[in-house]
């Protein structure tokens, strides 16, 4: 395999981010891949907030993975700073192959580099593969997490 | 009772936030009301970002509750805003009188009105208390939640 490089993501790879957000079991019934218009103007939302860091996995000229991290102050636990992973993808011909915990890893050491305590997500309890994985990483699944739709 | 005034937190209301915080099962080991210089610091943090609402209930001049809203633009679901709830704390003198059910609905209300689609938060699973009452508000509790402290 070539190198990999993991770098911020730019407008020309939305189509290569929203193809692996809607290549997944979730995310298809979810995301609208012929119509980019709504991520574009998320991508400038999120381009526009220095706390938001949209990354991607390149690996020869092909975006493989990505995610999403966001940097979040507050004072609970002592002024604590937390980042916030969300929308962790891979690509279908990169999984299984050590490209998630390299994600993953580099999201901590960022998360690190900024500061930040403490490192949060949540998945889907449909994602019943996940937990192993993330313990195996060294995250403890010790919360509930609750949504609401608006 | 007095009448419920909901407000953005000041730095004058620090003392108070931080004693709530300090009033509670996991928080009593995890926050130093005595030391305010780093509630201080992360409270210039807050301001400082214009996607964070750190807020206050007000009932006769005293401070008897708290949360923090992050508003959190995304490339998943379509470029969906969302919003996270965090450090959710109600005086002990006013726990079981509807407040928290107020405070939440204060978050639900900000949430829409600052385009969010989606809001969500964590709860610990050691809180058993915590799901009924967030489910009866409308919340799923649809997620794992992981935590890594660094």
């Amino acid at each position: 395999m070539g190198e990999l490089e993991i770098r911020a993501a730019t407008a020309e790879d939305l189509p290569a981010i929203v193809a692996m957000l809607a290549d997944d079991p979730l995310g298809a019934q979810r995301e609208s891949p012929k119509d980019l218009t709504p991520y574009r103007e998320a991508f400038a939302r999120l381009a526009a907030d220095p706390n938001q860091r949209q990354i991607v996995a390149v690996r020869a000229d092909r975006v493989v993975g990505t995610l999403q991290l966001t940097v979040i102050p507050g004072l609970s636990r002592r002024g604590a700073t937390r980042s916030l992973i969300e929308g962790v993808r891979i690509h279908a011909e990169e999984r299984g192959n050590g490209l998630g915990s390299q994600l993953i890893g580099w999201a901590v050491e960022e998360s690190r580099r900024s500061g930040c305590q403490l490192v949060e997500f949540t998945s889907d309890m449909t994602r019943t593969d996940a937990r192993r994985f993330y313990e195996r990483l060294g995250f403890t699944a010790s919360h509930v997490g609750f949504k609401m739709q608006l």
